[in-house]
């Protein structure tokens, strides 16, 4: 992992921002960001709901713009930052990229794609955890303004 | 699945139209369709090097343009066509989609989901094989290529 004056708190901070905006326009709210050598090269949030596609998962959407921003379809020396447990589908994307770090905040037992085993890049890093309660609380504010 | 009067290995086909038309741009040579009430809704191919982002597999889309001609992020009565086994992003994303029916070409045993466990929807009926010696043929002669 490159150094970095900031911790995976601080990243994990500016993806809950990302998560944040989500809420706000009714999406289910995860935000991730992708971090080259300290710097954040690509920031999302969910926009399935906007786009009308399964697919516009905040994760999906911040690796196309990391590999935009670089030019190149390999994120190997990156990490992903992103304020849920990724789904299949992104954890899939991921190892896709050979993306060597995931760092992610609450866990999800139903959707994530630990239940399913290793997804990831076979060298990838995991992270679990970060900022973990605040990443929760987010989605269970969804869910629960959603059943009112 | 909706009554049509074209069988499975007529969609295949147009799906592996598909495919060679990534062939000629020197793409991995995966195609894909997707079909409502025996109409063809959505056509891709493999652009993962053209648009340098991994998350462009022809399945991935294929889907996305569905949803776009629908206006709708649910592909419930779609079927989707491709031409190989798909990989564990794309069979996750047909899962977001609630896509019930998924029919494929050529096995692929190293990135195809199955080896994972299921991935697809619970409700989706899988085809496997249909056309699979062209399919995978294709495969075959682009890799052989590569390999030159």
């Amino acid at each position: 992992m490159p150094l970095s004056i900031y911790s995976d708190d601080h990243y994990m901070r500016e993806a809950l921002k990302q998560a944040r905006y989500a809420f706000d326009e009714e999406e289910i709210p995860i935000g991730a960001v992708v971090v080259l050598d300290g710097q954040i090269i690509a920031r999302a949030y969910n926009q399935t709901e906007k786009l009308r596609d399964v697919t516009a998962h905040a994760e999906m959407l911040a690796l196309t713009a990391a590999a935009n921003h670089l030019g190149n379809k390999y994120l190997t020396d990156c990490t992903l930052y992103v304020t849920v447990e990724p789904c299949v589908m992104c954890a899939g994307a991921t190892a896709w990229a050979q993306l060597r770090r995931v760092v992610y905040g609450a866990e999800e037992p139903k959707f994530g794609y630990r239940r399913h085993g290793q997804l990831l890049h076979p060298k990838a890093e995991v992270v679990p955890g970060v900022l973990a309660d605040e990443c929760g609380s987010l989605m269970r504010e969804f869910f629960a303004r959603k059943r009112k």
